[in-house]
């Protein structure tokens, strides 16, 4: 099928950039030394990729992101990076257990006991390393472990999410934060103990020379978006959201790919040639900018949106495309919760 | 089900208050004066709500939306109030005219075209009133309904959506826009004939009186947002995204609500009680205002998103409270495109 006949508002994956900024990243941390986090994509078909690239750990954000993963036999050693306490999804996780190893992450005594409850065997002790979320304070996360431990669970070691991190410009500035940040990561660990420490995102997957940290939990270098581009990374974007030309005058432009097909919290999309004037529900408005030939009805445009995780989740599938052609059709099989 | 086990995040929507919006509205347009617009709760238990109250005619942005509720069979007159040229969803839509009267919006001899050509045999002349979006020139208006006619297609009049004007909060000069806007959709109509003259939403719903718009296209009034209720209508807040606390200390609180599940389009949620810092992906931080009492891990804690329409398109099905108690679970089955 040509590119021109997918039904839009849809995402396009372009194949080769995608495999890539794959490729690059396992040259880069190889095998375990990533574990690719699934939110930024939410496709065991991506996912899929990144096991041919070597890695078979992998990042959750939800226990949905675990599930799907389970059920399409990708990846052996899935880690829920973030807290639950909801009973129902810890017993699905837990049953999950018997085909792949699952870890849990707890910063609570709490979220402790509900994972307990529900007869997860590998917990990590999550510990905050500045950003103001999710995270035990680094001079507890022992205690915490010790508590773990003597509930019969396997305390496999720590993570530290640096997000706060993620977007400062100077790289020198960037690396002295991000080591304090890793410095209170070590110093936990040191209490709990355990073979992880796990840490980062695509914002500061090199950053890590000289510290302890052994597994980095990057995701959007898979598919990459305008925001991380600022930080000249050797990523490149692969996935665009796919419209088609609904309306036109003289003064503006139409396309039916609107603010519910694309995450809005970094703000309007960027479309090459075109000044944005606003996004509603189904629609971007825009003008051609100088030199763009003024489209016609039924033209596709290609847009390029501010943050690729949110807008992933939108869509039901992603078509795959490779110099032009669809080469496959992608279910993003991992949204929800 | 007590509304403290519904699996978060989730769309809680309170009955009594869906109820009393539905019946408001309906009391001021009865019938056929109020074309609901299902993008707004992308529903079909809503819809039948709407129907309930005495409304059968609807307003649709996407061919799923208009397909879902042929489907369920809810309404007999569904317009397309957008525009499109995708032959394969175009000859879906033709084909549900066995079960529906459809009608599509058109505003160029392109959209024209392809409605015909799939068959649709019922348009309405989208005519542009002042929101740089889709519609055609008021005074070119006549010349394409005569093109449709020609080519054999019913011309049920016009629609003319003066969204530039939803959140003018002063009435009186928001009621003199409105009515200029609307002076140029009866130009407009004066050309084009036909029965209906379709325009307004949840901000204008009140604004038409002496002019000749015979039906009102309002969706967000069921459910309501933040950003209408500025405007002092007489709807309320019917929907909340549930949350449940998961990490807790001395300066901030982390629930499991983030920007994939709320439209973040108009900014960030608010919470009652609660300052919000920043949304995550999976998360909001947020503390306790003065007065709160600080929760604690597994307590629930409700969301008030900051635009409904794109929140609801997110969550795959709501969960309906009345009195504290989950009365009933509807799926959000108008998602997609």
């Amino acid at each position: 099928m040509d590119i021109s006949l997918v039904p839009t508002p849809c995402p396009v994956i372009d194949l080769p950039t995608l495999r890539s900024n794959v490729t690059v990243m396992a040259s880069i941390h190889p095998g375990s030394r990533l574990r690719p986090h699934v939110k930024a994509h939410k496709t065991t078909a991506i996912a899929a990729e990144q096991v041919r690239a070597g890695h078979s750990s992998f990042t959750c954000a939800t226990p949905r992101e675990i599930l799907g993963l389970v059920s399409a036999g990708v990846g052996t050693d899935l880690l829920l990076a973030n807290e639950t306490v909801d009973p129902a999804r810890l017993a699905a996780l837990s049953k999950a257990q018997e085909h792949a190893t699952i870890t849990v992450a707890i910063d609570s005594l709490a979220t402790l006991q509900a994972a307990s409850s529900a007869g997860i065997r590998n917990v990590l002790i999550d510990v905050n390393v500045g950003l103001p979320r999710c995270g035990i304070a680094p001079d507890s996360a022992g205690e915490l472990a010790d508590a773990a431990r003597s509930l019969g669970l396997n305390v496999r070691g720590v993570m530290g999410y640096e997000g706060h991190l993620m977007m400062v410009t100077d790289r020198e500035e960037k690396k002295i934060k991000v080591h304090e940040a890793m410095t209170l990561l070590t110093q936990a660990h040191n209490d709990v103990g355990g073979d992880i420490m796990s840490a980062g995102g695509t914002g500061t997957f090199d950053m890590f020379e000289g510290t302890q940290v052994n597994e980095v939990q990057a995701g959007s270098y898979a598919l990459m978006d305008t925001q991380y581009a600022l930080l000249q990374h050797p990523f490149a974007q692969a996935l665009w959201i796919m419209g088609t030309v609904i309306s036109v005058n003289s003064s503006w432009v139409v396309i039916d790919v609107g603010l519910k097909s694309l995450g809005m919290d970094h703000g309007n999309p960027t479309v090459d040639g075109y000044k944005v004037w606003f996004c509603s529900d189904e629609h971007i408005t825009m003008s051609p900018s100088e030199g763009t030939v003024t489209p016609r009805v039924g033209d596709r445009i290609r847009v390029t949106p501010s943050h690729v995780d949110p807008t992933m989740a939108m869509h039901e599938r992603a078509y795959v495309v490779d110099n032009g052609m669809v080469v496959d059709e992608w279910a993003i099989d991992l949204r929800g919760w």
